[in-house]
């Protein structure tokens, strides 16, 4: 399980949206995790530029408005890396099979294209738009 | 690493290529492993409708048209499922916080939209372009 990416758009919830600025221990309270897991995170998001510390008193802010920031944005800072690896690829065809020379290309295109179909979704969705489906969860129970 | 994917790919392309029919002993050396393993994964593709054992003779044959084939199909075949898992949520977010409470559904669909998006991609891939990239990079070559 590596719930870095969940958890970190969590963290960018609350931080956006708490009135008063919240503490690593408070965001690992409603997180479900320790307060030194959200740190990790938050040095991350620091370092992508997407919060930053507030001068002189606790907590963070957001630095891109939550309908700026996409997931993308939020993947990126947490795994540090533009790309999304999912298929992996047999690492020994044979060279002497006329296919077994040319899969390795071919298969890395194919399967590159449905990795960035991944990233694509993700730069379509925002911080505000997970908010305003939070909303609507919230609506419904109510 | 899971290369069950990509060398059923290959697996595809050489029985929908091969002048004479293969065998999984010859199938193995040109993905470069045990013939054990390509039978595991013609016994998928064969229980996926995808291919079917040829009557009397070794050896098999395509039941769907590699332009009908699509990367998604062998998906399907492959791991028995329609659904595919990339990011993880959090198990444990706290129910008494109400960003906490209402995240799991709104992660859940927002990643649920990314990991759509790779099988949308899979979907409009066939046998038939993965061959005919693989013959643009043959003719790249000579």
């Amino acid at each position: 399980m590596d719930t870095r990416f969940s958890s970190a758009i969590h963290t960018l919830i609350l931080i956006s949206e708490a009135k008063t600025p919240m503490t690593s221990e408070q965001i690992a309270v409603s997180v479900g995790t320790n307060a030194s897991y959200i740190r990790k995170l938050t040095a991350l998001l620091k370092n992508g530029k997407i919060i930053k510390s507030r001068q002189g008193v606790s907590g963070f802010s957001l630095v891109i408005a939550p309908q700026d920031l996409t997931l993308y944005d939020v993947y990126r800072a947490i795994y540090e890396t533009n790309e999304l690896h999912i298929f992996d690829i047999h690492a020994n065809p044979n060279d002497e099979c006329i296919v077994g020379k040319h899969i390795t290309p071919v298969l890395t295109s194919a399967f590159g294209a449905a990795e960035n179909a991944v990233l694509q979704s993700l730069k379509t969705q925002t911080l505000a738009s997970v908010m305003d489906n939070m909303r609507n969860e919230i609506k419904k129970e109510q």
